[in-house]
């Protein structure tokens, strides 16, 4: 089986990866923090990797639309980029696919994971940010912009500030970001969300019980919206799983008419890059 | 052509109808009230209509799951009914298609009407009750049990009394069923959904506001959700489509990333029985 690469922008790091079987192994890779000329950097990284892949897998935070980044403020000259253009450059003939870093994260779980055989589902990630993505027929659902599942932007309250507002409403109160932001201005200092969701008392405690209120509903009014037959959750606040994941199903029981079954994402933090490997695999056969 | 029937039992009136040509349009028909023996009426109407239809389809209240029917509570006797067989034993080799009947006026819809090329979009049934139609890659979603879409069972507010309750909480506010009722507590008399949306001063000004408020948050919500690229709307309150869809088009723009573009249904009263039809059409091509 011929070689792929996968190439995986986030928020803050870069991850390449070559792959030279179809399972959710990675031979080679490489890492870099995000900054000034991210793509180039990636690129010049992935080329040592590996100079001729038979298909490119690329899996990016915001979304592609009409051949270029939005919805992707945390990566400096990300927004706006040419992505798709510039890939053809630099790979030529080779199939590049590419998609967004929470669908690439369900394309894994959909491959190797925790999704693999499932015909409607929801991958749900708690990361730095909040977002999802929706499979149905087994496939990731892109959406007609590339949008689907992009749950950060929903609305917990009628007439709240949205999106044309600057703001994303569900993110600023459910994802990592958003629990460090709330609890570091409760403790008057900087903190993070796994030190928010290990309290167990005070005002902490208070934050994280709301976060959960607002979170479970959500998740319950997704599954009540698509009937998925499982739900999966991945992302880094999952180190919390054993807090969350008891909370979610409670919910899913009692606000969802077929409630789904709940599985906790097969992998973790490489996850996206898994995705942008799963991504390339089915672009080098396709 | 050869020609189809098609039998549509709602809440509380049972259409049929036949049709010798793949368009919107109803040869024969016959109407009447749901009660005891619905089914078996129906059929005596439906044989009476077109004894030898190519195909039948049927549009129901309700979900179907495990061969019953579920969450239909408004139709005596139909709750728990075993529809499909009961349908195989009255057609034989004849071909049936089944589906609920917002996802069967999804299908007219699509065949024949506003969501007609449509890959990804929405179909949103404002009657007497609440519920949608998802529609990717140009076909209604149908969910893992048959629920995708039944959005009157979404909560608007963490934690309130929801599905495990007895309750349909989005329904119970937002809907023809939930107007009335509300509108009926305010006045301390019997009303209609009609009465309360034409209210322009008043606690029910106040009511239709408030109903307002919640739905444009729900198919903004709805909207960042599915990323569809059109969203259709029908259903009995779209007598009040003066009020609603512009509210629905500033809350759509305001909320959501990429705003779908927002048309009324071709079809009104009629959908489910034109829906019931176009199933029997697809039915008979299968």
């Amino acid at each position: 089986m011929s070689r792929v690469l996968g190439i995986d922008v986030g928020g803050t790091k870069v991850a390449i990866g070559v792959s030279g079987s179809d399972g959710p192994v990675v031979a080679g890779r490489a890492r870099l923090e995000t900054g000034p000329d991210t793509l180039v950097r990636a690129l010049a990284a992935a080329r040592s990797l590996d100079g001729r892949p038979a298909a490119v897998g690329f899996s990016t935070c915001g979304v592609i639309r009409d051949g270029v980044v939005r919805l992707a403020p945390n990566v400096p000259g990300w927004e706006g980029l040419e992505l798709p253009r510039l890939l053809r450059e630099e790979f030529g003939a080779t199939p590049v696919a590419i998609d967004n870093d929470v669908n690439a994260a369900a394309a894994a779980e959909l491959r190797w994971g925790a999704l693999r055989g499932v015909s409607t589902g929801v991958y749900l990630n708690l990361g730095t940010g909040l977002a999802a993505a929706l499979v149905v027929g087994g496939r990731v659902v892109p959406g007609a912009h590339g949008a689907a599942g992009e749950i950060g932007y929903l609305q917990v309250t009628p007439g709240q500030a949205a999106f044309a507002d600057g703001r994303v409403p569900l993110e600023e109160l459910v994802s990592g970001a958003g629990l460090a932001a709330r609890g570091g201005a409760l403790l008057g200092r900087a903190t993070t969300a796994e030190e928010v969701l290990a309290a167990r008392t005070g005002p902490l405690a208070e934050l994280v019980e709301e976060t959960l209120r607002v979170l479970t509903m959500t998740v319950a009014n997704l599954c009540v919206t698509l009937d998925p037959e499982r739900l999966v959750v991945g992302g880094g606040m999952m180190g919390a799983a054993g807090l969350i994941v008891p909370r979610l199903a409670d919910e899913v029981r009692r606000a969802v008419p077929f409630p789904p079954e709940i599985r906790p994402g097969r992998f973790t933090d490489d996850a996206p890059l898994l995705g942008a490997l799963a991504l390339a695999h089915a672009a080098a056969r396709a």
